[in-house]
Formats: C-alpha cells, sequence, structure tokens
C-alpha cells in the first residue's frame, strides 16, 4: 500500500470524464449520437503542444495506464513500467493522455452505458466499434485537448494497430508511430481463437442476447472461457513451461474428472474467473470484433505499400521472439510495406521468453530501446 | 457412394465385439468389473501369429480405422489413407487389429455403457481410464486374438502415446513401435488447452454432472466449444491462413456481432456442431485426462532414457514441420532418449503444411517413409 509513490512514478493520479456532443457516424453506418470518454493524463502539456503522447489501450485495457488511482490501490496502472519521470515515455518530457475507448466497459461509452434513444443499457445493441471508429473519436479527443499533432502515437497488440491507423486517417496529425507487439491485420487462426471466445460468451444462457445487465445476471462461465483460451494465446508454450511445467496442486494425483490436477489449470481458472467479474461480456465481443475487422490494406486490395503511401510519420516497430500471437514476422509485414514505401522506420526484435505479454512487461532490452526512441523525439 | 469399392481399399467390413468379463484394475485404484471392446480387423493372421498390427486411435478415433462398413458410407475409416492392400500398413501383409478404446463412445465400454452395478448409465461416474489402462486392456484383447507379440503397435498423436506405452508396459510384446507426432507428455500449454475444453463441457448448464444422458440432453455447447478449441490446434496457421486468409462469407461485412463474417468462423462453427452430434461429452472429459496424466518418465523421476532402459522394440518416429500441438521437438525428446538407450529408432520430420492433422493425411512423403519402414518389417 503505496502511500508514499516510487520516485519514477506518476503518482495519484485522477480519470476525467469529457462529453461529446456531436454524432459520430461509425464505419458500421451507424450512428453514435452522443458519447462520453474517460481519459487520464500525465505530465504537462507545453505552451506549443508540441509533446502530447496518446497511449491506445489492447483488448482489455482502458484508460488508466500509469500511476496510483488511490493511495491505498494495490497495482498501478497496466503500463506503469514504460509511463513516469524517466521512463520510457518520461512524464518530465511529454504530456500523456491514455482513454478507455468506445465500447469498454471503464467509464467510456459503451454497452454498459444507457442508450440515450431508449433510456434502456446498450447492452448488443450497442454499435459494432472499429479501429478506425476510435481513431476518429481520439481525433476529437486530441481536438478538446488542443493537441493538433501527437508527438507519438503510442500502442501494443491491439492498441498498435490503433497507431497504425492514426498515420493513415489523420497522416498530418502524428510524429511518430510506435506500434508494438502488432500485426496489419489478424490471421485465420488469430479470428478463429477470437471466434472461440466469442462462442463462449454467445452460447452462455446468461447471456440472454446481450441484455444481461438489465436482468441482473453476468455470462459468467462465458466470459470465464473467453478469458481461458486468449490468455493461452497471451503467453508462449515456453513461459508456460517455465512457471507451470507439469507442477501438480497436490503431491497425489486425484483421477477425476472435476478438479484441477496441475497448477497451469488451477492458474487459468483464476485469470478467467477474476476477469469475468471485471469486464463486460459486450465490450469483449465488441473487442474481438475490432481485431477481426482491423484491415487497412483492405481499401486499397489488400496491397499494404500503397495504404501507407501517404503516411508522413516515423515508424518504430518492436516484436518478442516467443510472441505466437502476433509473431514477429507479422510486424515484419509492416516494417517491409513502410521500406518499399519509403518511409523512416526502425524495427527491433526483442529476445523475450513471455510471448505476446511481453509488451506489458519490464524487459530491459526492451525498455532501453523504447526510451531510446522517445528520447529522441523532438518536441 | 462406392458400390464397388477402390481396388486398394480393405472393402466391406464389419466391427466385432469382445467381452472381457475378468474385472481390469485401473490405474486410479478403481477396478472396472467387466467391459466389451469394439474392433475391427484388416487382412488374415498367420499361422504363427507374427504379422499382427495394433493400430491406436487418438482422441476422437475408434475402431473403424479402414474400409467401409456399408456399401452406402460416404467415407472410409479414419485411417483408411494408410490401411490397405498396397498401402503403408499393407492387408496382404499385415493382420491388422484397430479397437475402440476404453471410456469411448463408438461401443466400447464408457460413459455411454449401462453400469453393471447400479444398472444405471455410468456417465461421469465410468471410471477415469489412463495410457496404461488402455495398454493393459489392449494387452488382454491380444491375449484373446491368440497375438502374443505384436509385429507392431501403430498411432498417432494419443495413439503414438500408447505404441510407446507399449514398448515400456510389454517389452516382450512389442516388435517395432510406430510414434507418430506425439510427445513424450503434454506440455503446460497442452494442458492448458484441454483445461479450457473440459471447462466448456463442465459448464454447459446441460451437462447435469455428467448424467445428462439419463435426462435425454446434451452438453452441446460445451462440446462444440470443445471441438473448435481443439480444432484450432489440429492445423497450422499456416494451413488455416492457406485454406480460408480472410475470405468472407459475403462480400459485404455485416458489423453485428452475432453473424459470421469469415470463412473460418463459419468452417468452425460447422466442425463444432457436427462434432457435438456424434460424439460423448464424458468421453471428451476422459480422453483429455487421459492426454493429461501420460508422462511415463514420471515413474522414474522425470528420466526418459531409465524409462526406456528396458524397450525391446524397435521404434520409428515421425513429426510434421508445422505441427505446433506436438511439434518436432516433441518427438525429437523421444527420439533422444532412445538413442541414449541405445536402442534402434529411425526419425523422419516430414516437411508438411497441414500442422498435427498431417498424420492422418495422404502426404506422399509421409505414405512413402511409412510403408518403407513397415515393409522392411519381417514376419
Amino acid at each position: 500500500m503505496p502511500t508514499v509513490f516510487p520516485e519514477d512514478s506518476v503518482g495519484l493520479v485522477s480519470p476525467q470524464t469529457l462529453h461529446f456532443s456531436e454524432p459520430l457516424a461509425l464505419v458500421s453506418g451507424r450512428t453514435l449520437p452522443e458519447y462520453q470518454l474517460v481519459i487520464e493524463t500525465y505530465g504537462e502539456l507545453n505552451a506549443t503542444a508540441s509533446n502530447a503522447v496518446l497511449i491506445c489501450h489492447a483488448l482489455s485495457g482502458h484508460h488508466h495506464a500509469a500511476g496510483y488511482n488511490s493511495p491505498d490501490e494495490r497495482k498501478p496502472g497496466w503500463w506503469d513500467s514504460c509511463i513516469g519521470p524517466g521512463k520510457a515515455i518520461d512524464t518530465r518530457k511529454f504530456f500523456v493522455v491514455a482513454l478507455n475507448n468506445l465500447g469498454g466497459c471503464n467509464g467510456s461509452t459503451g454497452p454498459t452505458s444507457l442508450d440515450p434513444s431508449t433510456g434502456r443499457i446498450y447492452g448488443s445493441d450497442f454499435p459494432v466499434v472499429t479501429v478506425e471508429d476510435w481513431v476518429n473519436s481520439q481525433a476529437r479527443l486530441a481536438d478538446r485537448l488542443g493537441i493538433n499533432q501527437w508527438a507519438a502515437v503510442v500502442g501494443g497488440s491491439l492498441g498498435g494497430m490503433q497507431a497504425l491507423q492514426w498515420t493513415i486517417s489523420y497522416p498530418e496529425r502524428v510524429r511518430h508511430c510506435l506500434c508494438i507487439a502488432s500485426a496489419p491485420k489478424l490471421s485465420a487462426q488469430n479470428i478463429a481463437f477470437n471466434e472461440v471466445a466469442r462462442q463462449a460468451i454467445l452460447s452462455d444462457p446468461e447471456f440472454l442476447g446481450g441484455h444481461f445487465q438489465e436482468q441482473g445476471v453476468i455470462p459468467r462461465h462465458g466470459l470465464r472461457l473467453a478469458r481461458m483460451v486468449g490468455h493461452i494465446t497471451y503467453l508462449s508454450d515456453d513461459a508456460m513451461g517455465e512457471k507451470f511445467g507439469r507442477d501438480r496442486k497436490a503431491e497425489k494425483l486425484n483421477y477425476d474428472l472435476y478438479n484441477v490436477e496441475f497448477q497451469v489449470e488451477s492458474y487459468l481458472r483464476y485469470q478467467g474467473e477474476e476477469f469475468s467479474t471485471r469486464f463486460d461480456a459486450n465490450t469483449y465481443l465488441l473487442m474481438t470484433k475490432a481485431l477481426d475487422y482491423f484491415d487497412p490494406a483492405s481499401a486499397h486490395d489488400g496491397d499494404l505499400v500503397r495504404t501507407l503511401a501517404g503516411v508522413k510519420a516515423d515508424f518504430c516497430l518492436m516484436s518478442f521472439t516467443t510472441d505466437w500471437r502476433f509473431s514477429p514476422a507479422r510486424s515484419r509485414e509492416i516494417v517491409d510495406a513502410l521500406i518499399a514505401a519509403k518511409k523512416n522506420v526502425c524495427y527491433l526484435e526483442i529476445d523475450a521468453p513471455q510471448g505476446h505479454d511481453a509488451f506489458l512487461m519490464p524487459i530491459p532490452r526492451y525498455l532501453q530501446a523504447f526510451s531510446a526512441y522517445m528520447n529522441r523525439i523532438s518536441v
């Protein structure tokens, strides 16, 4: 319980809620009549507003990326290892903005919000949102904050897709794009895993067509399963082996169908259980759909080089050797297209055993490279 | 509808049911008071019973490995590509025995059978069976058929584990072990995927504590999910990409949470649906548990070399480059231990894009190597 926060922490932070009353037209053809975004900011915006960095979150992330929301918060924000005074994204230099995306379940307008047109909770009636929609909503957020151009847009995984989309949708508004452990589009296998997660939620009898919240229930089993299968894809085979191997829960095997025998089963069940108490099932569906739909090159017959022809940002891509969700080869697809499009790009493949989750972890070489790149950005 | 069967087919075959009235003591400590095994045989046992080959099946397999059970059967047995006159396991030379394992749902005693002690369907009261138990039951089957020693015991995946266990449990009774696309034990990741499948079944409200059959229901959603997640692990990322890529179900995207957008989703749903109508949920649980428990080296402090010290068989191991369920590295663990234990072993890593499922497919180099090995066996 840190009543004195670590020196390299942004310390105590409070979220802010911004309301947007201008309707937002979505890629799906639907329109959000109005919405709110919850954000946190760290550091100070300079006089020319040239030092702003946008943090885009991944599937289950949110606006609380660094520091502590209360003195007795057990764990800091989800990317605290990378954001703070003296850290890779140095809050003495940068003004950092983190938000919860539309469709989220941490305060921004999403399936758990009231639909102003009906007065009922949106539930599964909340419109499908895409990476492009998020970037459009983030551009309005930038306008609101007086930020004409981001010094950098930064994200890992689905967050990296948003960073990449920014350079395509708003080339003049991004100087640097840091796209970490990401991909230019999902593979069939990626989509397949998402579909299993969705089916787990949709086939839970307590999903109730997506209007479970009004009935006071939660499709807990479906969410648990979705998280369990997701979690396996976030870790490498090696990392799981290292962490659990075939370690048993008890010395003696039970030989029964119901109880866990191995630590890894117990760990997965815990992860699923914990997640099912804090995350919204409709948001989970939306996030996996946003991942599936992301494919910026589809607007140019699949030609990523052409897709990136108009971008103006400089790029930093990083990947992790044991990531099999978005392997280094997926990052290299982007790197190769950027090179072919004659853009400035630096790429680092980091030797790390942690799999996809590595982008959230304080891996020294990763943090060093991240810092080095951010330090070179002039503001 | 082949009324004239292909020339290299074993043709029309009929299963036989063998009853065993001597109780079988199981690894779990429980005992099966009596049981039956369903088998198919192809070819003729020679006078000295020296030409018998046992086929061990994988997770969802059964006794119908080759040929046709009726003239209008749409597809032949599950390993028809490898068993028949002139095929890798040549039925002009060998007498081939395929069975449905204990705990199965294709006719051998399992969860869908009546428990003689209660007169009720076993359901989830059927005892947990291990690879060792299966091999013991198969040894009794060999006794019944007058086979003192198998010319070869052959299997892929979980079937390969049985082939390996045979050489350990009954070293005098196996001349050749063909262990294909297998592993000496599951990794933490393998167990994790099994646990997701089990949780999908166990959390289906229609599982009813494993006694759904008596209530006339099926935990269909759970089985569907279990198969969907399993199926992803049977295919390589490349194979899925090749087969489906990001091909859409319809030209225009729907942007909705319920309908499939991509062919791969549709394919997975179909696979899950089809499986859920033909497979028993309790059997699925049992099979995944048998996989988890398999770890012959655990009896020797994890030392596989020591575990294999007493085996007498010659070995042929094969693996497939894109198999990520049981990668080539897992086969090499067995190969390396056999070499260290000074056993005869040949090993082939086959370049194939199909992933784990490759062992079921007519891949020319695989069939050639398989044939070459089987042809060298003297009977």
